[in-house]
């Protein structure tokens, strides 16, 4: 890992724990009502229908929306698919907006950051928009050197264009860069483009019903369980 | 002032001392060589130079550079204007690129960031280049919340669409943010869209020649002579 300069991060799942965010705020919501769910499965289910308006948008027409329209569009989705159509629009304001806005991180991350900034430029570069990124950032106590959100680039991971795009700002050839994720789709698209990977694993990303591919794939150059043991890994 | 969520922070001028970077590069580079200029000028010779190619840019078209480009173009001006062809690539990429990425931020300025930051989104709002603010917050200490650079935006300041496209990735009105500047031109600017101002004066900006627009404009908001006096008028 030689010759590295940047470390850009995902940033939703791998820094920060959407699923406890979301499954306490419908808990909470949904109590007000008397009302029982699986509070957890949906919690992933706002995740997927979220996740599937966000990736690769930008491929075929700019996008008409960022992170903020997919969860408040996905949060009415599954709302209505759940029958909690009695939430009022401040409550689906609360889960969709407040809520992801002041995402807790993983606790073995702000410790390790400015280890990682000393020797690294340590980016977000991230599908969620720039403000949850600057409003996560400020609640957690993190300070990146720079959030690089998809929302500027109108390309969204995983499209080549957007790790292109980074590198492209970053000044930098994309060897010269470690993409670190929880997530095999976002590492293979950046190692499609040049860019070096971490794979850093999040068995609780999804809560008990564990990830959707928690397998990381073996082209990985260097996967690890946690953050303390990437700083080791990386010399940092 | 109220309801202020964000201030938006010119960099080049306001925040970094551009004038005595370019000069001590310029006196050593021609010392090498035996040569006597008048190096503050030559720096703002170069300034200039750079200035007339960024301003506006992207107005008609896509830009099809970033400041760094403006600055080697600039440099490459400046010396041939000065009879200093001599000067070889390394010292010329030396002067328009690693000096711009580490020049030294004004004295008053690190100090008051984090406490600006404890009540307001804080970012670095400007025409730089987002490796020359990713280099220049590392050398200095500084951390911002976000790097909005122009080159992410393809318009840049005074264009309307600059300050708008800031304010659109903020999820802010235009009166919920201060644009902070030395310069009328940008803050008259971000005015016209809706912004709050303040002049923060930097009277040394242009070095002993003086800057060369240095009264503000009395329609601003917030009048200073330092960045302490701004945190007070701002009850930060």
């Amino acid at each position: 890992m030689d010759g590295i300069k940047a470390l850009t991060f995902d940033t939703g799942g791998t820094i920060l724990d959407w699923h406890t965010g979301f499954r306490n705020s419908l808990a909470a919501a949904g109590e007000t009502y008397g009302e029982t769910r699986d509070w957890a499965d949906m919690a992933n289910q706002i995740r997927r229908a979220a996740l599937k308006r966000m990736l690769n948008l930008g491929k075929d027409a700019a996008p008409s929306y960022n992170f903020d329209g997919a969860h408040r569009a996905a949060v009415d989705e599954v709302l209505a698919a759940n029958e909690m159509d009695m939430l009022s629009d401040p409550e689906r304001h609360w889960i969709a907006y407040d809520v992801p806005h002041n995402f807790k991180c993983w606790s073995d991350f702000p410790a390790v950051l400015p280890r990682l900034r000393r020797r690294f430029i340590c980016a977000s570069f991230t599908i969620l928009s720039f403000r949850i990124i600057i409003d996560t950032a400020r609640a957690n106590g993190l300070s990146w050197d720079a959030v690089i959100s998809c929302e500027a680039i109108g390309k969204y991971k995983p499209l080549p264009e957007a790790y292109l795009m980074a590198a492209h700002f970053l000044q930098l050839e994309p060897a010269q860069i470690c993409m670190v994720a929880c997530h095999n789709f976002d590492l293979d698209a950046a190692k499609a483009v040049g860019f070096k990977t971490a794979f850093v694993r999040r068995p609780d990303e999804w809560g008990s019903a564990g990830a959707p591919d928690p397998t990381p794939n073996p082209a990985h150059d260097i996967i690890v369980d946690d953050f303390p043991t990437l700083v080791a890994q990386l010399g940092a």
